[in-house]
């Protein structure tokens, strides 16, 4: 009985920008648990059971990896970007915390993976270059008004800002009011990058001003990213200065 | 003549947290331009000029990678962690903007790399798990009330926060008063992690409440992580849960 437990970054969807330390442990384990878009990504090998399941089932998927390494198994959690941004490194705390006392004396590790925010950003140019917040904009587990605050406070403070899941079909509304807010509060020139399906042959790139952004510009693929006031572009990039 | 540049991170020390592609980069540079303590990380071989410089001459070296690129070298431009979080990537949009307009039209990229604070939440469990704020406390490109103002706003909203460079030997002073500040707004028991050297033979993870928490905690190698108000300790880990 020699079990562990890796939670492991994937990065947002390239091979090449999988770390070293990711590919060792998937080449160690003997399960890989995630949501089934993401299991899909690991080659099917002797030896090792593939557990894909379905999205907003993170606690029944972090209980049983939880269950698989006390058995003994050795179980890698993988979330797409980086498991400690909105993701599921979170999740199997949580369950760990609902869990029988001994899960917390399993042998366990988080691997951080290129979370979303940073591969859009690198393909942008450097629009968080300096001071940024992350905020994740779906009101599964939050209120939407917490939301809100949290965007008036960050515009406040005059951070970048990178916007998680910030649209999506059940929640089609929602991000045109951030979008408002933003206006209002940021004026017309302010500069938004959307980044689609980041590092995957279907990246798309497009910064346009808040004057002209809208809501249909982002989906669930979508990261978003705000510039701070002093934002800018130079060439085909887009960039905020080191210095405030 | 056909040079390219790309601005690659390293992550924060561990060779098995560099990312496949930034490899490949470095494989086919003929020039490798950094800090000199991140050159030193980058092996010799036949072909490869390697250019270590000071640290704070960013622009200095940012324009020289400019030139060697323009000449039609293959110049990788290293930065510790991810370029784009304060590191080379503004610092080359910056010495882009202020140099010949035949830059802008470089073949160029930023490959992402795993940042510190992401690194360091990984070897902690997940204190940023909900949303957070990166925060540099240096005031050496902005001022200290700045710093001051963008750390109240963040406990304003409940973010969790990362401060990268908290402290060095010409600032010895104002990470207590960021400290002192946090105490006065999130109270004692506040959880905070130093985590330094992180990814190295000398990591060190150390999560106190805030009344434990002392400036002498961190030095020049220490990332800093405040909770929110919902971050706690499960085992040996510290976590924020996902929802607020």
């Amino acid at each position: 009985m020699s079990g562990w437990l890796v939670i492991a970054g994937l990065g947002p969807g390239a091979e090449g920008m999988v770390t070293r330390e990711v590919q060792a442990a998937l080449r160690d384990a003997t399960d890989v648990i995630g949501y089934a878009a993401y299991v899909a990504r690991i080659p099917a090998r002797d030896g090792l059971v593939l557990h894909g399941s379905d999205n907003r089932v993170e606690l029944d998927r972090a209980a049983l990896a939880l269950r698989l390494a006390a058995e003994g198994r050795r179980v890698v959690v993988i979330s797409s970007g980086d498991p400690g941004v909105f993701a599921m490194a979170s999740a199997v705390f949580e369950a760990m915390e609902a869990g029988p006392a001994e899960w917390q004396a399993l042998d366990m590790s988080v691997l951080p993976g290129i979370t979303a925010m940073l591969a859009a950003a690198a393909a942008a140019g450097a629009p968080l270059g300096h001071d940024f917040c992350a905020i994740n904009l779906s009101d599964n587990l939050k209120p939407f008004d917490l939301i809100l605050h949290r965007v008036r406070l960050a515009v406040q403070g005059d951070f970048a800002m990178a916007f998680y899941n910030p649209r999506s079909n059940s929640r089609p509304h929602q991000f045109g009011q951030v979008l408002d807010l933003l206006r209002q509060s940021c004026g017309a020139d302010r500069l938004i990058t959307f980044a689609r399906a980041v590092s995957t042959p279907e990246q798309q790139i497009r910064t346009v001003t808040l004057a002209e952004a809208s809501p249909e510009m982002a989906d669930m693929r979508t990261m978003v990213l705000v510039g701070s006031s002093l934002t800018r572009r130079i060439g085909r990039f887009v960039y905020t200065p080191r210095s405030a």
